[in-house]
């Protein structure tokens, strides 16, 4: 059967999952994206920048378990780098797609524009070898081996893939031998380094798990709680990964933060002599700085090609063939362990004092829905969203170790589409959504609803918590947020509020719970200094990590 | 004498005539920015977001000579490569420094957040090696040798540098032992060279030049109109430079740009036996898809670092050695050329009628001041206004090499800071506002003055005539455009227009001629298919060059 390259390509990404390939058309892409837009199994979504399409891309694959995006030679996939790093560094599947000049120019080294000018074709293509885990040059004789691998491997290293796909290559006809087929993983013997494992377990006095990131890129959760169940074992996780674990389990402790954990979960992690850590990184912004009390070599690292037990070292696993082996694992945990205490309902004052950090998170508690997508932007948002206490079917987007300020907005695009009847709520600041605002007029384009709180508190607070409180590098100008739907086109489709007091707050909650079908935009006041105290603390980890 | 490394790096720069400084806070920049915003001779101006700093960056370098960012590891200065990739596409020197981990916690590999979370530390500064002329990682110790050698790089080649600073080295005090200074650039004995193309000249019957964006980046104006009036042989420059040569010179021919140039100079340059190709680049854009009619074998390539005559080729010398080289020559010609002739003045009607792509450009050759600076964004704009007639004193800044669409927006806040007291005006369509629109807000906060000319087309008309017309790919989502500057907190500081004929159009010029001291946003209607003519052109030649 003949196809065109293209044509063979969206067919590829379409059987493993891909209904929505975000980007910006570039005259190196426009005959490709004719083979987007002519499909009716995938829509094609057009950002207002690269950058933004590229988080887009990063939020559709944290919840549809793959994406894909299309951008233009140089100018277009250079702009797509942050977000396809921070893809990377996070673990998320993203298949970046560049439409390149055609291999006769490229051949001939001519001076054509978005090159360096200078003949060589190859340069962007090297940059993305840093930031993504595989890359392909895509000619009509390779496509049917390239295109494949290259969507094998982002499926199983979860991360981002770079594919070059000269403009003529695209259009030209291929005989498809056979259609695209993923691969099986591979199967890995683990079972010594299991039995490794439930030797520790055996002879250790307390042990704890510790989980991460990893468990929502390979969709571990059920395998997880599963083993947690069966073990007993009490469960921590890192801000990095937060919805790894089942919130509602009676085996979930809550979040350890290292120093700045609650008391009776840094007490009984700090003691554990047997830390199980299950795809989790123990970076600086999920442990205050490494402020973890542990003995580290009493840490199992259980990772994805990142497995220690004391002095036995791998990368040669991955973590579901790990997963897997720890499902074999006969221990039972007799220890009791402090229990995750939920929050009272209604534990703040409704009044009309200005409103603080505090007052919002917990009133933000009792808001959230039974199977809401919350997305907390690094800053006060994420710093104050992390110690939620989430439903079990709700999903918790950050980026703690990217962290990569205006990421969650056009995130938000990207997970809003993968499902359109799940409720999605931005927590968001002013400094982060100036980096990224336009794409706002992507979601009213798209007729996206989701509900969008922007915290006015005039400038990059997270930063005045590290350096310089009074600099003004961390003043920025001062928007009419609310005027923002209305520029981009949204004047009568979005509802705007509008919150200084807890009582304004109270009163929105009951407007966007009685006309769910719209999206919300709010814009909370709060003061220039307050930050919650998990950000004071950060704050303070991080300037004494930079002096 | 003590400084510390930041301080020494920013005197250094000052030295060299940086005033303004661009960038965006990050935790690893912050301490560094302690010594620039404590500077009377230096302002720190942050912009909305990274690659907007870029093209901010970009834009007073053009204007200034050399200019200078900070960003932040990871996030930052991979969201600045797209503009920085430009300035080294196009030869505009920036200096990009990258505020950096500690060198302890490199050392020690941690899982620092902006990092990819795997203990490597290389990765970003590997990925600049392809889009800057030279890299440097600062130590304590090699301070004093590398900052001279970065800055003397980026002045010597016209290109950007990267500069990692981590951020304790910055902090750390050294004793300079002396300030910094520029290197005398290298003297070149380029005599034999020079000869051989006075012996093609005076064999020659019909020499021309083409001239181009070197000689801006080089700054070799004087040198070039010099040899020009010695040699008396007609200059015909590129869209890509334009502004290298004197309009007003009676050895100006005009605009050259292959088969779509008008027909008298096209006639002459394809005709002439000895093409003096002085600091261009034959890029397709620049030539309607290379479509010169001369003999590429009677071009004498005169560029920095790629001379060749025949079968003569060298990358060894500087273009002003070459410059000063061709002042040697005693050639002079006697040919008669085409004059370029200056367009009438009021060569359009003012009516109540649509306006016209057409009369929009010849109503803003007449509305042009002496020393304006034009900044024409790629697309309708850059293709439309690269036939402007300019003025001795007017400066013209485009990228049609590098074609990054939205460039030229931030670009105004650097040239227009590069002199206050000039008229900026930036012609830009909607398709390419929407991808840096924020910083408007940039030039509201620095109270610039500059005044900006948004086509409403209804999408990116660049490409449609390149391809899918009607495709949705190319449409965009309609802004209230005229809402911006008010959403960016320029309410009452921005004066807002609206034109759909040219009667509208002739009042605005007067309005604003009658207010100088205040910016203008000026909101353009126009039909959705209409073009200029060479946009036309350039757009059958890319489609067919993708073909």
């Amino acid at each position: 059967m003949k196809k065109r390259v293209g044509e063979y390509l969206m067919d590829a990404l379409s059987s493993v999952g891909v209904k929505k390939v975000f980007g910006v058309p570039g005259d190196f892409n426009l005959a490709f994206l004719d083979d987007i837009v002519s499909r009716d199994d995938m829509d094609w979504v057009g950002n207002t920048n690269e950058l933004n399409a590229s988080y887009a891309a990063d939020g559709y694959a944290r919840l549809n378990g793959i994406s894909a995006m299309v951008t233009t030679f140089g100018v277009g996939e250079l702009s797509a780098v942050n977000g396809i790093a921070g893809s990377y560094a996070e673990r998320v599947p993203v298949i970046a797609i560049t439409g390149a000049p055609t291999t006769v120019v490229e051949e001939a080294g001519k001076y054509v524009h978005h090159s360096l000018g200078e003949g060589k074709f190859d340069s962007y293509r090297t940059m993305f070898k840093e930031i993504t885990t595989a890359q392909g040059y895509i000619t009509i004789e390779n496509a049917q081996m390239e295109i494949p691998r290259l969507i094998n491997a982002a499926l199983t290293e979860k991360r981002p893939v770079h594919i070059h796909l000269p403009i003529d290559v695209a259009q030209a006809e291929i005989e498809v031998v056979e259609s695209f087929k993923l691969s099986e993983p591979p199967k890995q013997d683990v079972s010594s380094y299991i039995e490794m494992i439930e030797q520790k377990l055996q002879t250790a006095q307390q042990p704890v798990i510790i989980t991460g990131h990893e468990i929502n890129s390979f969709k571990l959760h059920a395998e997880l709680e599963r083993f947690v169940k069966q073990s007993q074992i009490p469960v921590a996780q890192l801000s990095l990964g937060k919805g790894a674990f089942n919130e509602e389990s009676p085996y979930y402790m809550g979040i350890y933060d290292g120093s700045i954990a609650e008391e009776n979960i840094k007490h009984y992690v700090d003691n554990s002599d047997a830390i199980l850590n299950i795809g989790a990184k123990l970076t600086d912004s999920a442990t205050a700085g490494y402020s973890y009390g542990f003995d580290i070599d009493d840490v199992v690292m259980i990772n994805h090609h990142d497995f220690k037990l004391n002095d036995t070292v791998s990368s040669e696993f991955t973590l579901p063939n790990l997963m897997n082996g720890l499902l074999n694992i006969q221990y039972k945990n007799e220890n009791h362990f402090p229990e995750n205490i939920r929050p009272e309902k209604e534990a703040y004052k409704i009044d009309q004092l200005p409103l603080t950090q505090e007052t919002y998170f917990k009133m933000m508690q009792d808001f959230i829905g039974l199977d809401d997508i919350i997305l907390a932007e690094q800053g006060t948002s994420f710093f104050g969203a992390y110690d939620l206490n989430l439903h079990k079917d709700n999903t918790f987007i950050g980026q703690p170790l990217w962290g990569s300020i205006g990421y969650t907005l056009p995130a938000t695009i990207g997970t809003q589409m993968s499902d359109e009847y799940r409720r999605n709520i931005l927590l968001i600041g002013d400094g982060s959504l100036q980096l990224t605002a336009q794409d706002i007029s992507t979601m009213i384009r798209e007729d996206l609803k989701p509900i969008i709180f922007v915290i006015n508190n005039d400038g990059y607070t997270v930063e005045r918590k590290i350096h310089g409180e009074h600099q003004p590098y961390n003043d920025i100008q001062m928007w009419d947020y609310k005027l923002l739907p209305a520029v981009f086109g949204g004047k009568d489709k979005v509802a705007i509020h509008d919150v200084e007091t807890s009582e304004d707050l109270n009163e929105v909650f009951m407007k966007i719970n009685k006309e769910p079908n719209q999206m919300h935009f709010i814009e909370v006041k709060m003061g220039i200094a307050d930050a919650p105290e998990k950000l004071d603390a950060i704050g303070k980890a991080f300037s004494k990590q930079n002096s």
